[in-house]
């Protein structure tokens, strides 16, 4: 089983930026974390903070990987062609927030791709990714059977 | 370590209310689905239809629990006394909706509870229970070393 | 043919409360006369100020009621758990209201309920009840055609 | 007894738009329908697609009805007209709608007439024009007393 | 020179109306008393309960009449067909509120004609007919200058 | 192939109300210029300042035309009426503006009636109208391979 | 018969400023020019940038003046001071625009101090100060009968 | 005189949650306070995480007690039923809030019972209580003068 | 220990001014009732109907004040002026209303200077200001312990 | 004649993505089919997920084009760049969209490029981009006579 | 060249209020500050805490400056009575504030006088007041040309 | 000190794009007509109209530059990832406009940047480039000393 896992803008920067709120470890660090965890789980990491590269990516990923996992940062509020593209391929994908943006700015309370995602997790810092990971395998495996 | 699970109004319906969106499975079913996941997290189970008990069981978790696992059903769109409540008890607590409430009616997108809660899970079916359950086990074990 | 009626918080106190607005009639007496009213219709009478209660009481009504009539009083204007009780179960139910609630304070508007009975009657007094009750058994009547 | 029983626009087209909403029986239908219902009430039937000529016929109801009987189709949200018309007038007004208007579009939710009512009735089908011409007889009655 | 008065709908039951608020003179009393005031201006009054017969009669007026009086009832609030009439128009177009619309019902504050018209006159009784036609006078000689 | 052209409240005056927004053009030169556009398609046009009148128009089109090309005028922002009669018709609807209505006053860039029509033109001038009746007719060729 | 006249902030400046929208006559014209309209009325001018002064004014005019007409420049939209100023006396006020507010800034067409006037005159420019004279000795001879 | 003093949801944490806001003392070291500084008033305890045990405490009151000072905790924000309760009983209510809701949370900024309470104290601590119990008594002496 | 008393604009026309809701006593003769009360609190009183005398006076009664009881009137609901004033200053500061602001007009709900004041009392007549001051004087003898 | 027509970003998905609403033909037959319709209109097509790439090209267009056909797809909604771009270049630009906008999510109904474009045409399938390019053509020969 | 520099309510508190925000200079050493800077420009400092006297001391800049520095202090959120005064005179007038106004509190995010200056400063401190002598200076050069 | 100067989409036109309100000069004279204005600061400009590109470029400028200016064009009013840019380096930011956006269209008015930015001008032309560049030399000069 593959897996795809997607970073928005400025995650390149995590490790670095408000470590309070994000923890101290790099995104290298946290894709390895991640990684480490699963055996029968094949992953693939990929960061832009570019909105057209992500759609690009998520198109290439219908057919090719059995999930995503996203993280889509500051395009979470606003990017319609992020959410066009997860609602266009047939690939489930899981939104991953690393903090709660529930009880941040109020900007961050407005998603605009949950609605058409599989489902959504946040709060749980970088567990969530992996929190993530484990309920598209869980799906994937209760489908096949 | 001992974990309890709370589950909301109308939640004592479950595997009879739109099975299309909740799944065919009853709470005992459920109950038993999450207990036979954990070996080694004692889990204790909660429901009621009454704000009043489930403010009354949260204050009861204080220093009894590790954590709470919180389904608030209906009561989380406008339940101020249960917000209050988690936020008055030291224990971390972690929100789970079985469907995505996103993609539903507009009053399912607010929750008055999610700002005070250590994290969100929602639209990964039961299994999200079990999701929220091992964060919460993570970050004990985590705090502990 | 056996119907539920239903009275919400407050409606204890009718007969005593702003009788110019809700008559001078207390609930015992109402409730003698909706019965007074019907010859085949066996009624029951259930009233409570605890929104868990009536959320018990609908669940139970589930297969035990051919219908149920609710004035869910101050609850119709933020009780989801009502609401979703209602959606959860299958018997239809009729919502009611003795004055006219769309003259009064604003919030009194918002029903959060209607949006799931099978329909309404506000504003003509405690006939309403009757008019409810009629409404429930024609259909009844209809569908057993 | 005499009751003026007003239907606004589109309603015409009763039987034929949307049966599953509205039912399949036509307005000449529904009329006998209703007048066969009472023996002692004399009705009289009026509809128009024009606004002015329901403003015209409530005031040429004013000393000449007991009760008037409206539903007034899509006017309902925006004829601050018929509304100040029906205020002017001394007869009770009741007002009907056949399907539930508050599971349906967001703008069928707001009447403007509601307000100067006596009351309304919502989705129980043609059977809310019986239930409305009954509660104005009910209260005709009670006066007389 | 020529002026032009409209009533909008239910105006033609003032008198008999919530006389408190709008005065105990009819229609026919109300247009003596102005026509009696005024020497020189030719007045031609004009009501009516059906917009489009003011949008036609608005349409006539352009040309034909030095200036137009109108209080456009419950109109004011919604018909933007005769906002846009009176704004297609080149004869200066003065609004007369009889009450005081500002201290009433919320929907009754908001004006979509005001916009268009040369200028508005509220709440001094049937005497603003007056003022609305002196203010139109005096614009016509003022502007013959 | 028939169609029908109908025009609403002021379009009567097209030619000479504002002709830097709406052409010099009259109504008249309008549906020359549009009937003399077409070889194979009859049209029928028809204008009213009043409501009630064009909902009575759509109700006849029902059966009798291919498809309705509508400018409703300032109708367009208010009249549910309208809305409900080309929702209950069976015949295709497309909706024209002269102007684009996007860059006037706020109150043009809602229309009621956009929801419930086939589709939108805006802004192309009279030939929208031209651009409405094309496209209307592509469909009934299209559906009738 | 005494009546006082009030221009708020800024007035000080017509003539001067935005003589398109305001006239080109200086505040000390406009008054001989109303001054000059009557013979039996003795008004009393006052103008102050400052809102205290004029709440003070307004205290004095009590028992002193049979009538007030106001122009309160831009304290007409936020001094909540001089509107309980207004109503807290018992003399007649009368609320005048020398341009028409409605089709300006938005925020000019909210009023705070409408609802208590008597009634209110826009857009008829300086002749309006004329017309409210008129209008409250009106009033007060009426009441004289 | 007496008078009882109701104390909503999580105010039996008072003293453990949020010391900084909320004071130091728990609620029965509060009570002894209040108890202490009155010497002719004699007051009665009550406190619930239970809406409906609140409606019923009320309407208990009535008859029994001179007066009610309540702190509805989370329930101010949401509970119309106490709101109904509240009103409906001919008690004169004093709401009490510990802490100055106005400069915390937005939804603390809103209270749906103070338009029924005889008035509210917030911001002054515990003596609040002691402030709400004075005026009460106040009130009472002086109406029985 | 000195306490200042302010009170806000039309606040000296108490005792005149809707005696119903404020109560028939003048200003004069309130402030002595307030005077007369305490013993050991030397009180000074001062009332401006200008915004600026009592941001300049709040400036002054920095270091020469224990305490300031500020009833603002009118710019309770937009002086943010005063409100900078009150958060800028050391002393703190308590705010009365005579009158229950919450069931009056809709802009009395919203007061811009609670956010910065100690406690807010309100709707308890002129006792209001005695126990704004005993709030105040409990303060200073409790941090002075 | 040139005319360059832009596709926004997902469009490259056509064909694939909700067929029932969007046509079963994938991008490189919809431009065929429009490239086949005109015999004596060069056009150029262009597809990008990529905002800033639209925005290049869009100033490229300027002088090479004589017109703009443009859907925007998600862009639509947020794209203030693409909009700047719009009006900042001297082309005159057709926005198109495949589905009726206006009855789908409540986000889509918002267009904040409409306001700077010619027109706009939606929902008539495929055949609108027919229609844009013909609009756009006609004004090209109208505007050269 | 002569420019007037003027600061609103409360800021002659500077140095002494909030001074992590507004930083330790009093108000006379921040006029030394910007004084000692210019050697060209003569420069005229004005405060006061009333708005009148603003809006006085704008009118009487007109003619006698060459532009003016205003930071409106807690006027900026609503005196449109010193907006007016500002767009009355024809002397460029540039908006200074002090902190950065837009990472505060809501309300200070909307100034009403910035539509009719020339342009705002704000988050510099108080170097803000010499950018904005710097920018009407640069302006005045740059028209002498 | 080197400091960068970052333009947004669009802006790339100046000189050509509306030159009333962005004036003459194209970007190109702008860079060096800011660049002659310093001699000890070093400047770097860059211009893009791709989103992803200015958040790599903000990244780059971390620990390279002392400052920066920008000026996000369209992005200020949607991009929260180059706010989360902004906000997630530790170089002073400072947001620059060359109109005055506050008199332009109302979605010009909010900026979702300034809140992270150091500070803001906006109106005074390319001046206030310089003004930018000045305010941050200022400050890095002050917190050197």
């Amino acid at each position: 089983m593959k897996i795809l896992v997607i970073n928005g803008p400025n995650l390149n920067l995590l490790g670095q930026r408000k470590p309070d709120l994000y923890g101290h470890k790099n995104l290298q660090e946290i894709n390895t974390f991640i990684n480490d965890y699963f055996k029968r789980v094949k992953l693939e990491f990929f960061q832009s903070n570019h909105e057209g590269a992500i759609v690009d990516k998520l198109h290439e990923a219908d057919g090719n990987f059995a999930g995503v996992v996203i993280n889509p940062g500051a395009f979470t509020h606003y990017s319609y062609a992020i959410r066009d593209a997860i609602e266009a391929i047939s690939v489930p994908v899981a939104e991953v927030h690393i903090s709660n943006v529930h009880n941040r700015e109020d900007f961050r309370k407005t998603s605009v791709v949950s609605e058409v995602c599989q489902g959504t997790v946040s709060g749980f810092g970088v567990y969530g990714y992996i929190m993530a990971v484990q309920a598209l395998a869980h799906r994937v495996k209760r489908d096949a059977k």
